[in-house]
């Protein structure tokens, strides 16, 4: 009966059309060309490389998307268990009409060259959107993005801000600041100068939120102008043989910036709490990065209290910082909880996760799933597995153990689809 | 099948009369008057202040009971999916015959006069008491609370120690501590006179537990008498500027001396550990605090060792910590695992607790569950939630997964719920 | 459904012929003589001591085996609820013919005795290794162990090696050294030509892993000769009352020798992460030991880093370590999860941990279980705890949820069991 249940309330998350709140699609290309926009996904390349293909193999330059798509199909075998793979399936069986349970070196060929025809109509986007029931996306923009070029109300721009709060010791970032803003930073004054325009240049292009990744010993403070001036004019000079001291004083008093001006101009700020970056160094593409789950919410402790009116819907990398969120959410009226990233992007923490917060944080402050994409075919696969698993949470915890009508439950689950990415965003409504 | 036998082992459990170890209630005044003194409750007024509602509102001085209600009835809307609405609801059909799933705006009005009309009435203390099936609960004395007027085999004293050990820096304390023994502490050795003053006056009124909330950078150690005469010395005259070594000199002393003194009386010493106070100062009244869920229980590695005669009923506040507890409860036989506290006391995270308890504690040295309640009418809603989730865990993972019968699996349950509670505070037997 | 449905899962995988990766068997001795072998195991006598048993009724010298069983069986009482107790209870009922589903004072001589007689066949072992279908078991071998007078193909050597890194401070362990490789140690060069004449022996006699356990605060790093040679030298003159940070070097230069050699040999390197020695140091025998679950593998990284070509099979002592063992293990190809360890050895965290590596490390990469037994009797019911929960989390998360065919999730499993621990360890295949 429960597995009834669950179909039947997934059948009905699943009719809704979203907005998907957090992606690094390209606005300007935005679905995949061949299957080697696929496969080439930090998702299964770092599984592949984990189970044994060498780093030279996959990322050989030169060779042919074709030739990459085969020798990732070829060493597909060891993952086959992993959820990554289930989405690969499903995106072929839904949106390229794949069939069958198992692409491999038997059958890949053909399905490759009818995706690539399939891929290369010109109406392919739009198919991939209605079929995804997909009506908009953020982007992740660099700060120095023109923003040019395409729909701010279908690929809504997100001002992306790790570069400004961790890379000003690399000269280039100071070069892309000026190029995007006409302000050579060198004090406190010009760099809220440049960050103003920033700001101005993405909200006149309907962005909805800033956005940032923070490794787990980050640990916001305010700083004085004056010692800002000195960290800045080190840091600006000496670049990454700055005192770590300066280089912590930098950080914190550009982030701290890019609070203020969420604050002005109303803008929610996305923190993704815990990554550690370049871990494994020798990893694939974006497949080295990792993380040290000691960490904790106090840690924001400050930036919370000083900014009662900038929402920060917030993501933790490790479930065990979940427990965390959840009772965040729960006091401070300006935390909300989103999506389910990364490495807890996964079956199990996300039920577990997800059941926690349901069932404490007031329902108008979940968000309840972003896809992370960056090719639009993985919006299906991915909000799929989250609504069976939302569905099975509602079903489980909420009508048998609490008695609650499908109804309810429906309408539940339609509020962290739908609802609060509207109300929380300010997008869609 | 399955819920079924949950419902079974559920009613099973649900007929036990039971002693609730830990609430805050008011010996002098236990149950409520109105509406107001349940929705008062800080899990409402935090969780409507987080969702939106403004402190001002919720705590705006000479509004009256209804009024205030009114208020929060409005605005309850984004917390429907909390359990800690569910509480509100159970309570108000199981306890005040409230027919219908949802109090809103168009029904509180005629319901909060119902209530307050029920519970005007000088039986009501004793209908709580017996619809909720309890005969006694532990009260949170503070520990110059006379404890004079009232039947102290019902509302059982336990000696509240926060002040003492983390509030000697207020010159109040060491005013009230006079007050309440006529010793006028100065060193170690007047330290040690109050003290023992207060635990004879506990004992003597029938206390069956000293207990204190913890946080979670406390890790307490033996400080000698030599060092604790200097730090007493700065703390009573440079209160909270003194060095903060002092501090925890002090509180390390104080806290040493208590359970000295648990020793001697042969009293359980409950330790909550891991809460931050005052995290969000613009909270509402008590939804301020939170926590670092960075804390172990190797921080108490020496007291365990020091003390093995002290039973040490533990709770921690998160649920990433229920690990150790259940690890220490297994092997140091001073180490009893107490209860689901506060941001762990919801069905997810007690679920998952309690399941790892259960297989791996010996069943002698666990109690289920306290309502931590400040008035008497939430011990039905919230022992509810408790036996339903007992109920399933026994029913999945002893009678489905082991193959228990039945009635083995209620025997546990009890023992949980009334046994252990009786046999470790030494009550009701 | 999904009962009958687990239980068939569960038959499958229970036919399996099992290499166990990890025991503490003595191949000299490897089963049991009477029950006083069995319950004299530390996870019955720590139990009963943490239910109430003194440990001098415990450990008293000079009482009989039987006499011993009584005192444990008398006190049993307080721990049937635990999965170690039904341990007890299925290898009594499975290995030695036990009828009732209680063994008490009211029943226990008769058992006792008609245990002892079965026991002392000669064809014992072969019986408990038939009856459990095992073919062989890893051992744990002390440096100097001769490795003689047993079968190292069914009790196959594995160098442990916590002395060598940790005792370093104890001037026996020197002179152990000495007594197995003939070589005296003072400095890197001797010091890496005894551990690389200990590699060859062990080697020689089919050692199949190096192994060891690490307390929560070891972040291995790589020390330069010249650090080495001064911190040995002030260890292996000071003992203990040398420097932490000359200790710490020794400890950093000795176990990077290991790796070292494991690199050379081709011998995985098992890391047992995060265990706290003598916590509780009056505790029972091997009953002492507890942990600090804050920890992190980002200790690991640099360790990792420099031996991409060892694998390292990796157990973690808390659960809530274990999405960063699944990050990992899907991240570095040179990292293996291993097991369910000790205070993770219990079905909720088992079932936690084990769903969440199956979903998101590669099928490969991923040993199911090790007993950790000290007698062989205990691979029966350990192996057959794990392999329900396995068989639950296959039928629930892949045949209900992710609508795989049986067959393939019994595939799935028997490589957890088996196949991998061929492939890893280059063993029985």
């Amino acid at each position: 009966m429960s597995i009834e249940l669950r179909n039947r309330l997934f059948q009905q998350l699943d009719q809704l059309v979203l907005i998907d709140p957090h992606t690094h699609i390209n606005s300007l290309d935005p679905s995949s060309h061949t299957l080697a926009d696929i496969l080439g996904y930090h998702y299964y390349t770092e599984l592949a490389h984990s189970a044994g293909v060498p780093k030279e193999k996959i990322e050989e330059e030169g060779i042919s998307p074709k030739e990459k798509v085969g020798r990732l199909i070829e060493n597909l075998g060891p993952i086959t268990n992993t959820i990554q793979y289930s989405w690969f399936i499903e995106m072929a069986q839904k949106l390229l009409d794949f069939d069958g349970d198992t692409i491999d070196t038997s059958n890949w060929e053909a399905f490759y060259d009818a995706a690539e025809e399939k891929m290369s109509a010109d109406s392919w986007t739009d198919t991939v959107f209605s079929k995804s029931r997909l009506e908009g996306v953020f982007l992740t923009n660099d700060f120095d993005d023109p923003l040019e070029g395409f729909d701010t109300a279908k690929y809504i721009p997100c001002l992306r801000t790790d570069d400004l709060v961790f890379h000003l010791t690399n000269p280039r970032t100071k070069v892309r600041l000026y190029e995007a803003t006409g302000v050579d930073i060198s004090d406190v004054v010009s760099a809220r100068q440049a960050i103003g325009k920033l700001f101005d240049h993405f909200v006149r292009n309907n962005a909805k939120a800033c956005a940032i990744s923070l490794p787990p010993t980050f640990a916001p403070v305010k700083v004085s102008d004056a010692r800002a001036n000195t960290a800045l004019a080190n840091v600006l000079s000496s670049g990454t043989s700055a005192d770590e001291d300066d280089q912590r004083a930098v950080s914190n008093f550009i982030f701290w910036t890019l609070a203020e001006n969420c604050q002005e101009r109303k803008l929610p700020f996305d923190l993704m709490i815990g990554v550690n970056r370049k871990v494994f160094p020798e990893g694939v593409f974006q497949g080295q990065d990792l993380y040290d789950s000691r960490v904790s919410l106090i840690q924001y402790k400050d930036l919370l209290n000083a900014f009662p009116d900038v929402t920060f819907p917030i993501s933790v990398l490790a479930s065990v910082t979940n427990q965390e969120l959840v009772s965040y959410s729960w006091i401070f009226p300006n935390v909300v909880a989103n999506g389910h990233w990364w490495y807890s992007n996964t079956p199990t923490y996300i039920q577990q996760d997800c059941a926690a917060r349901l069932e404490a944080i007031p329902r108008t402050k979940q968000i309840g799933y972003y896809s992370d994409m960056y090719k639009m075919e993985f919006a299906l696969p991915k909000f799929a597995m989250y609504k069976r698993i939302l569905a099975k949470v509602l079903a489980e915890n909420f009508v048998v153990d609490r008695g609650w009508s499908e109804e309810s439950a429906v309408e539940l689950g339609t509020q962290l689809l739908r609802g609060n990415v509207e109300t929380i965003f300010n997008v869609g409504n």
